[in-house]
């Protein structure tokens, strides 16, 4: 289904299903996660026993309604970059099948009011790419890596 | 080639060839454009005879060192969405069959310091509804449904 996403909670619920149907893994890499909805999804999903492994930008992430602090304080794992660029990145992969990627960050504003698009592909030959890309981000992300003075 | 893009020159080199295939048709839907070379790119392909569109976000396009006035001061026809939220979309169509899509924004900073992907992608099915969303996106833009007042 590479369908475009109208606005509205149509679409938000059509990405909601897609991620609860994550039985064992979930993997996501996002620039800007606030969105409530999303962000209690995720947890559900945690409390399920799926493994979910989030990185996330780090300018962002302390930003004022970002769902990045609760996720941590409900025992989710997140990894952020320690860069002057952007982790621009807004994909997540679920049960390493399927991938849902696009222009659209997991906010209010850009669910409700902006123009976005977002394709969900289960081919391995597209799929496959973002694995990789997302096990090298969480590696070079590790906090052993972290700079600290 | 559904490949995450790895930073610097080579990927934009990348790109560039990509577009530059273009016979007959581009479509381009972006929320920033600011990259020069990019700039260049699309100038040339005009030039050519390749009948170029550009959508674009109003927040944007008057920053300093977007591409957009050049490419209307060229004869590119420029279209601007006119709301509150932002026309985020950052997608390519090249000859109506070529689609490149992800969260790269084509501008400097993503292209040489952010973490972004790019999918270039041909099957139809996949095209297709990016060619109907930028055609739907290419009407409600028409400057004869500007609001001034």
């Amino acid at each position: 289904c590479p369908c475009p996403l109208p606005r509205g909670d149509c679409s938000l619920s059509r990405l909601l299903r897609r991620l609860l149907s994550a039985r064992r893994s979930l993997e996501i890499c996002l620039f800007a996660f606030s969105s409530p909805q999303l962000g209690r999804a995720v947890q559900l999903l945690h409390r399920r026993g799926v493994r979910v492994r989030v990185v996330t930008d780090a300018q962002y992430m302390g930003l004022q309604g970002s769902q990045i602090g609760l996720l941590r304080h409900a025992g989710i794992q997140v990894r952020h970059d320690q860069e002057n660029g952007y982790m621009h990145h807004k994909f997540a992969i679920v049960d390493r099948r399927m991938l849902i990627t696009g222009s659209l960050n997991w906010t209010t504003q850009a669910i409700q009011t902006n123009r976005e698009n977002v394709l969900v592909v289960e081919d391995a030959e597209y799929v496959k790419p973002f694995l990789d890309e997302f096990e090298r981000i969480w590696e070079e992300y590790n906090p052993i890596h972290y700079r600290f003075f």
